[in-house]
């Protein structure tokens, strides 16, 4: 296996549905991640421990999805010095997701952590490739490869919708 | 100094002026306790120790006030066996304290916080006591008598008021 | 039947599907319990006796669940010396859950609720267990072993999820 | 003094600025009224008996209003059976209003209280004159008139407003 | 067909299901009542008309039901002297019931609604009942049993939880 | 006086502050128009009487501000055939503006009303400019001229800040 | 093809059941119009052209839906000098439509989006309508015919409850 | 002037109060970066252009900061392959912070935003140094000193609270 450069952890297994589009859409640019649970509530040895040694383990970006009072993404940035990528997950008992985002988003001066949209994992993995590619032009290119198709795809289903019979 | 039984902490120096009212109550009703400042964000291995430690060190319940994504209550929960009781403090750039509400109170199965009122600190310290009152027969009677306090101030006001001339 | 030191009581026969988990947290710790329906609003005198007599019959803790305007919680908690756990339930003309949780966590300075997440029952079992191990050290074991599991949980999943095949 | 008609009462005197507007337009419309504190949460016993006795005393509607975990209105509607009308107060911990809003207004079927808006206490009064007025056209009139009076200072400012130099 | 003295009317005809629990309530205690469809946007001038006599043709009560941004029972209650009662129902496009609760809650100083829970329909009956019951003994004495009844529901129920076999 | 085209109507004189946004922009764009105080709540014939005559005045667009439960600008479009345009007041006893903002936003299917930001009278100016516009050459070329204006007040100040030492 | 006046786009093809409400009752009043996908965030150049040339190419109004983070209305609105009425679409990952209704709602000074209610695209056509009908005679005959077709909808359904056998 | 590595650009001269603290940060890390006003509102062409060339000029990450409906972040992410951090600002008109909030964050699949949390400029740039520390052992150092900084400012509040008389 090659060394992974992004690191995808979630606070619970409930939570993979949505934070496999991460992995997913890494994935899909060729970039090397790793993909695990680290529980802020349940485990918080290996929570301190994982976010300690990430950035001499080489990986680049942290992704980090938690539902609720989710704090999985504001602990890990406080422990690490490298960009945390935080996904609210709206979960069973949530109260409309407004719990996640807040407890994600709202961060002290000095700690920040990168929010993305509730269930936005795929957002998540495209952030990340973002920030590799301040480095790597042919990530970069990728980039802009992939957000051409995004519009070629609307393009099509524009023109569908233009050229049906009314 | 005698053993504190209860830990009062907080995430910033900002929050001193909601959380000596737990300190003072707890004054008041003659219980030896503990105060400092804990932030879980920017000295999270300082949180670690101390929640490590709290309950060997004799501390019965703790106290954890903070504000924004306030995740100091909820992560010394994760740590520590005891009993912990979360003040969620509307601090300057909140999102109408609806982040500190939400960030302390939502904990998932597994790792209960005892959440006050937002500011509530008064009553987390009363909260405090009580739960010392379950194995204290004094101290459950100075809480019957606080009470009786509170109605008392009440029957002065209600009586002032119904004798004011119209 | 051995003395109940935990009392669970809800606002409706509708909440029992949330609060038996409560009930079933307390099983597991071997902490005997009872169980009823005290509704604040259509047996506000069965509230107020069960409430008053509840520290004179050997209760520690009383736990109690509602919905909607939750004033059940924060009437008991006005009566009784003890300590009182109030879990906001979803009921199903809620507003999406925040009027029980306002109207539980919101209470005045003198008369706290230690209130858990929406639906969170099981929560409130565990914070009344540990309220109890503040004075009982086997139990405190118990919470401790408690977390331990929690633990193992995630680690197995953990490495079911790091292990499984791209 | 005269047998009051309408008992207003508040959680606590830093109501009573907002209350006092019930009181006086009660004076107004010439409605003999008593005003006072009772406490749900500090003073249970006294508004237990002020519910259970308000009917019998000719009491025929009760204005109540509190803030925060706002209960006053909703324990005394369910022990007495006469119409209650609760007035949300915005008190100083309060989240925005919402706390007292939701947990006047969103009673559980069975026990209704008549809300009216956050710190609306002058509805309350006319709310309760209306009431009243049920059963007496003397005082259905004199609140077409008010209504009336409410409709020419409109007209009034309206022409001011139309008149004034560009 | 005997006099109505309660109107219920209602904005749609979707409103019906919520609606049609304050008539069987009111069915229950006796009192005659009208139903119908008063659309305060669709039909401005029949609500205009409806509220203009109600009084007249003795009414003494008006129920008002709505959904979305609810007009009716706050137009009603500009344009009649009688109490109105308003019912927020949670319709289909409705942003999880706040836009009914608000609009017919937030009144402003004159005119007011006496605004019960979400799709609190029944209690609006309830509430309507009460209002004539300050001039019917009868009603009221009718009024006390209907609780009693409740009660006697929830002690049964509790009765049954406290006695099954763990 | 020339026939205005433009009608700036509003709740109560509070709101003129606000809505006097509304006329300036107006005036600047030389388009003639009215203002005046209309209630639905104080003035309901009134209003039925503007809504009513509006259009056979030679009135094309009409502005309607309020706040709280604010039902004039729904009420207005219910009865003109003509484009009415909301403007939300954030009032004192307001819930943050909510109340305002969905009291006018969610109007049924069938009767739209156009809405703006909280307190953006000037907006509803622009808006109703617009409209105009659309059968006014000369008005269209004036709003791109506004823009224009808009966007160059922008390039100075951006220059200034890029320029500064710093 | 006849000369559209009215230009109906969408930022995606998931908003088309929403948005074909607003095609729907256009036809109905026999408005020309056309209907796109123009996305803001997938094709940026092809939204800047198409607000660009809106105008020149003869139409007169714009109805745009987006939802979540929906910029489409207020950036096509920064472009065009043509009214632009927006319509909050209801997303899958929305948070309860909030985020649509305020980020296009919520507009700064200068740039006004006309918004109707959440998922309100039948309304947004209505309000094309009534803009063109502005000096259109016979379209705004078409309107009021329109609203007296739903008012007496609202009267047959009315009739019908009304006449039911309890 | 050396080749800035962050652009931080603003919707209008009224955030830079809380904009300023993203290039002071910056500063403060001895990163180049430039500073200007990017409206996508009022200057929608420039804000094109903008976008269009960051990454070309040799810009590696933009923080774009706007209140209310705040399009310009996301509008930025939308044209640029570049990672854009987006700063909710809680301008004056705002609906408590949640219209930016939202309208920043709720980002459509395919088009990430990194949100900080509201006025959280500060954050925004630490964020923004800790990409380019991705590739920059020395900048990580310097973040790792950064949080050590903010470690001792918390240990010595800490001793002081700790050390105070009580």
């Amino acid at each position: 296996m090659k060394q992974p450069l992004i690191s995808i952890i979630m606070g619970s297994d409930s939570d993979l549905p949505v934070m496999q589009q991460a992995a997913d859409i890494l994935g899909d640019f060729g970039i090397e991640y790793e993909i695990s649970i680290v529980s802020a509530h349940r485990t918080p040895e290996r929570m301190f421990e994982f976010a300690g040694q990430a950035a001499s383990r080489g990986i680049k970006v942290i992704i980090a999805g938690a539902g609720g009072a989710a704090h999985l993404p504001g602990m890990v940035a406080s422990i690490t010095p490298l960009p945390v990528i935080g996904v609210p997950v709206k979960s069973s008992n949530s109260i409309d997701g407004w719990d996640s985002v807040l407890s994600i988003l709202q961060m002290p001066a000095g700690i920040p952590v990168a929010t993305v949209a509730l269930n936005g994992a795929r957002n998540a993995g495209i952030l990340a490739a973002s920030i590799l590619a301040t480095h790597n032009p042919d990530l970069l290119n990728a980039i802009i490869a992939y957000k051409e198709k995004l519009k070629q795809a609307v393009m099509e289903k524009a023109a569908k919708l233009e050229n049906r019979e009314k």
